[in-house]
C-alpha cells in the first residue's frame, strides 16, 4: 500500500472526486446531465488556470522584449480556414455501428483477427482496452493465441461483413469510415446560407498568422520576434475522453516565433529547451516529462521538426504541448489566398523573405490536469513522530498509529491560494482582530484564505487538500511580540517570524 | 480649435486610426476584407484588456471573501437556454429590403411621415441618421415641416406599400418584421441533427446559475455571497456598429450576487455604488458617467430594479454595465427545468428558500473603448513654456510657437506599459548597460518598455501616445550618483530620484 513518492500516481477516480468536492472541476451543465466533452472550472480551478496562464504570459511575453501579445477573435473570416487547410483537411475518420448505435474514431479502433485463417470472424475494440480474447474463446475451438492485432484502417472494407463491432453481437454492422471535419460550424448574420458559414477556431494560431502584417507593422520588431496568444479553441471530437484531457472546448497558449529561414533547427531546439524549463518551474518534474520527436511520416510535409512535450498521466504518456518548426507554410498560404504581401524586409541583409516560424502550442487544460495529477498525494503521518509515508490513494485507511492526509503539492506560484491565515481561537476577539489585520494585508497582494472554523489541525488539513503552500497562525504570543507561526504545507514544519517580515517571506516563496 | 479638458472628446475616426497605428485594435481577418462585428486586439490592446480584467477580478473577487470565481464553458447543454428563456425570447425584430438587399433591426428604424395626409409616401431611415427631409422635398409640393417621426414598429404592416426603405428608390420593398434569435447555433457531435443543436452562450451569467448548486456546496459560503466570471459571449447582432461597441463576439465580466429575498433594493443600490467607484478608479470621471434607472415597462417582469451604468461616448451616451435585481427568476427556471433542488438553507433562521440575485454585468470591450475615448487628448505645448492647451483632435497642426502631442491619459493601473526606460544616448555603453539593468529590474515585476532609438523627446512622445505613465531616463549623472530622472506623462515634469527608490515609487503610482 506504500509507494515511492516519485512513482506516485493518483487514480483518475480519486482525482476527479477531489476536483468536484473541493471545486476545481465540474461537469458542464451537470444539472442537465452534462454535455460530453465540456467542463467547467470551479472557484479553485479558475484560480489554478489563471496562475498557469499568468505564468506562461510572464515567461513568454512580459519578460521577452521580442515577443508581443495578441487577442484575436474566435470567429474569423471563413477564408482563414480555407488558407490554413482546415476546411479541406482537418478531419478524423469516423464510423458507426448499426447495431449498437456506437460511434467511433476509426483510427482509435483495433481489430483482433486470426493470423492465417481469413474466413473467421474478426473483432473490433477500442485501442485503450484489452483485446477481446473471451469473445474468441466463446466462438468455440478458437485459440486466441493464434490471433493478431491490426489497426481497423488496415482492414479492407469488403471484409467488414466478417467484422464484429465493439459491444456488437453480430458481424457486419460497422459502416465504412468517412471523413468528419472537426470544426464546429455556425452562421454569421441572420440567415443560414452558405455565404454566411463560419467556424469556431480549432486553434488560436491562425489568428496570429492572419494578423502577422498588422502586428509587425506596429511593433517595430526585427526578426526573430514572436506573437503570442491565449484563448479558447473548439474541436468537435468524436470521442472526448480521459476527463478534461480531450475536450471539445479548451484553452490554448500559443506562440508563433518568426525566424530567418535556415535558423529553424537551432530555434526549434531553443524553444523545446525553454519550454521544458518552464514545465519544471510550474511543478512537473523532469522524470515525468518526455520529448516525442516526430520523424519521417509523423512530420507534416512542410515541417522541418516537431517535438511533442509529453507527461506521464495515470492514463498513459500524453501530449501537453507540440513544438513545431513549420517553415513558412502558413504565411505562404495566407499570402496566396488573400493576395496581400506578407514578406519581411531584413534591413541588415537587404533581403526580402517570408519568415519561417517555430510554434510552441500548449493546452491550458491539459497542463492544469497534469499539475493536479502530479500534486496529488495521500500521506500517512506517524502520530508519534517519524517518517511520513506516501500511501496508495486507493488505500482508504491509515494503519494504526498513523493519520492520513491528502495534500496537493502545487508549486507555490501555481497554487490557487498562497496563504491561509488562522486565529488560534475564534472566540478571542484580540486573536481574531489581529488575524484579520494580517489577512487583509496579505490578501491585498495575493489570493489568500481566512479560516477560523474548527480545530487548528483540521484547518491545516483543509488547506493541504487544496494545496495552499503557507499557513499563518495568530496565537497568544502574537499579541505579546507581533510574531506568528508560518507552517509549510509540504514539510509541515513551523517557523516563527515577525509580522513585519511576512510579506517579503511570502513574496520570495510564491515568486514564479 | 481649443476645448476645455472636461468637454473633450475624440472623434471616432481619429481614435480608430490611432488604435490601428499603435496596435490597440485591428479588424478581424483584415487581410480577407474583415468580418462585420468581430475585432482583434493587438499588442497594446491585449495588455489594456488584461489590466481591465485583472482590476475587476481584484475588486470583485480577490478582495471579497464572499465572492468566488467560476470559468464555465461557452457551449453548454441546450436546456440551459430553454430554462433561461433565450431559446424562446432572445430575439430581435428584423426586416429586409427587397430592392437594396439591406437588412435592418426594425426597432432601430424610424419613419418620417406626414402628420395628417395618410395617402403620401413614408420614409424609413436608421435612428442614428437625420430624417430624410430632402427625399420629401423631391416628391414635389411636400413640406417636411408637416412631417413627424414615428418608430417603424408603430406602422401597421398593411401600410408598408407606401413605405420607402432606407436607400430604396420605390415604396413597398420592405418585408414584414420577423423575430430573429440572436444566439449563434452549432451542432455538437458528428451529425447535424436536431438532437445535437447547441448554442454559443449569449451571456456568461447562465453558466453561473447552472453551477449554483455545485459552487455553493463546495465554497462553504453563507448568503449573501457571489459567483463571478469573465469570459467570451456571442450575439449574432443584425447590425454591429459603433466600432467595437456593438460586436458579435465580446467579453463579459459578470457577478451573480445571491441575497436573501427582501434585501434586493439595498443590495442593488450597494452594487451600483461599488461599481461606480470602480469606474472612477480605472479612469472614467464622474461627470461622464450616468445612471439610467429602468422603471415600469423598461423593467423585466421578474426584476425589481435595474440600473444601467452609462458613459458619454462620442457617438452618444451608451451602456457599459447593467446592474439588475433579478429576483429568483433564473434559479426558479433552472430548478423547474432540471428538476434539481437549488434551495438554500439558512442555518440562522432555519428557513429554506431560493436566493434572489443582484447581477452587475459589464462589457470588457465597451469599457476598453470608453477608456480609450476618455484617455485620448491632443495637446499644444508652448515651446517657450506656459500653459498647455487642449486641442480639438481634428485640428491637424499646432499654431506657431506650439508643439502638438497626442497623449493617452490612462489611469496608471490600466496603462499597457507602466514604465519606459531610456538611456540618454544609445552609443554610450555605460548608459546602455545601466539602462538595461534598471529596465530588467522593473520589467520583472511590471510590463515595461525599453527604447534607445532616436532623440529623447521623440521617445517621450511615442510613450505619451500609448499612455505609458512614467519615463525613466539614465544620463551621465546616473553613472556618478545612481540617480535617474522620472518623467510624468501628464504633467511632463521630471523628478530626480535614487534608483533604489524607483521600485517603491512605481509600485505606489501604478497600484490599483
Amino acid at each position: 500500500m506504500l509507494m515511492e513518492p516519485n512513482d506516485y500516481h493518483v487514480s483518475m477516480d480519486a482525482l476527479a472526486s477531489l476536483c468536484k468536492r473541493r471545486g476545481f472541476i465540474f461537469q458542464t451543465s451537470e444539472i442537465y446531465g452534462g454535455i460530453n466533452g465540456f467542463w467547467d472550472y470551479g472557484p479553485l480551478g479558475v484560480e489554478l488556470k489563471r496562475n498557469i496562464k499568468e505564468s506562461w504570459w510572464k515567461s513568454v511575453v512580459q519578460t521577452r522584449e521580442n515577443v508581443v501579445g495578441l487577442d484575436s477573435s474566435i470567429i474569423m473570416h471563413p477564408r482563414v480556414w480555407e488558407a490554413s487547410g482546415h476546411v479541406g483537411n482537418f478531419k478524423d475518420p469516423m464510423l458507426d455501428c448499426r447495431e449498437t448505435k456506437g460511434r467511433y474514431r476509426a483510427d482509435q479502433i483495433l481489430v483482433f483477427k486470426h493470423k492465417s485463417n481469413a474466413a473467421t470472424l474478426m473483432f473490433a475494440y477500442p485501442e485503450d482496452e484489452e483485446p477481446p480474447r473471451k469473445k474468441v474463446k466463446k466462438m468455440g475451438k478458437q485459440n486466441p493465441d493464434e490471433y493478431e492485432i491490426v489497426p481497423l484502417l488496415d482492414i479492407p472494407v469488403e471484409n467488414y461483413d466478417r467484422l464484429v463491432g465493439p459491444d456488437a453481437s453480430e458481424a457486419g454492422t460497422l459502416t465504412e469510415p468517412r471523413a468528419f471535419n472537426l470544426m464546429f460550424k455556425t452562421h454569421v448574420g441572420p440567415v443560414e446560407e452558405n455565404a454566411a458559414v463560419a467556424w469556431l477556431r480549432p486553434e488560436t494560431a491562425q489568428g496570429i498568422f492572419a494578423q502577422f502584417g498588422n502586428v509587425h507593422a506596429v511593433s517595430r520588431q526585427k526578426i526573430p520576434f514572436g506573437i503570442a496568444q491565449i484563448g479558447k479553441a473548439f474541436r468537435n471530437e468524436i470521442n472526448p475522453r480521459n476527463y478534461t484531457f480531450r475536450s471539445r472546448e479548451f484553452e490554448q497558449m500559443e506562440l508563433e516565433y518568426f525566424i530567418k529561414p535556415g535558423t529553424d533547427a537551432e530555434q526549434h531546439e531553443y524553444w523545446v529547451s525553454e519550454r521544458l524549463k518552464w514545465y519544471e518551474r510550474v511543478g512537473l518534474p523532469e522524470g515525468r516529462m518526455h520529448r516525442d520527436i516526430h520523424e519521417g511520416d509523423a512530420l507534416a510535409h512542410y515541417a522541418s521538426a516537431c517535438t511533442d512535450i509529453m507527461y506521464d498521466f495515470p492514463f498513459g504518456t500524453q501530449e501537453l504541448e507540440g513544438i513545431a518548426a513549420r517553415g513558412n507554410f502558413d504565411l505562404t498560404q495566407h499570402q496566396n489566398t488573400s493576395g496581400k504581401g506578407l514578406e519581411y524586409y531584413d534591413e541588415e541583409t537587404k533581403e526580402r523573405y517570408l519568415p519561417h516560424v517555430v510554434e510552441p502550442s500548449a493546452g491550458v487544460d491539459r497542463i492544469a490536469l497534469a499539475l493536479l495529477c502530479e500534486a496529488y498525494r495521500v500521506e500517512w503521518i506517524p502520530k508519534d513522530g517519524g517518517e511520513v509515508l506516501t500511501a496508495d490513494p486507493d488505500a482508504k485507511r491509515a494503519p494504526e498509529g498513523y493519520e492520513a492526509r491528502t495534500v496537493l503539492r502545487f508549486a507555490p506560484s501555481i497554487a490557487p491560494y498562497k496563504v491561509a491565515v488562522f486565529p488560534l481561537l475564534k472566540n478571542k476577539e484580540e486573536l481574531v482582530g489581529k488575524a484579520r489585520e494580517v489577512f487583509e494585508q496579505l490578501n491585498e497582494r495575493w489570493n489568500c484564505f481566512y479560516d477560523q472554523a474548527g480545530a487548528i489541525g483540521r484547518r491545516y488539513r483543509r488547506q493541504d487538500e487544496i494545496g495552499t503552500p503557507l499557513g499563518v497562525t495568530i496565537d497568544f504570543d502574537t499579541l505579546e511580540d507581533d510574531t506568528v507561526t508560518v507552517r509549510d504545507r509540504d514539510t509541515m514544519e513551523q517557523v516563527r517570524m515577525p509580522i513585519s517580515e511576512l510579506e517579503a517571506y511570502v513574496a520570495e516563496k510564491v515568486r514564479f
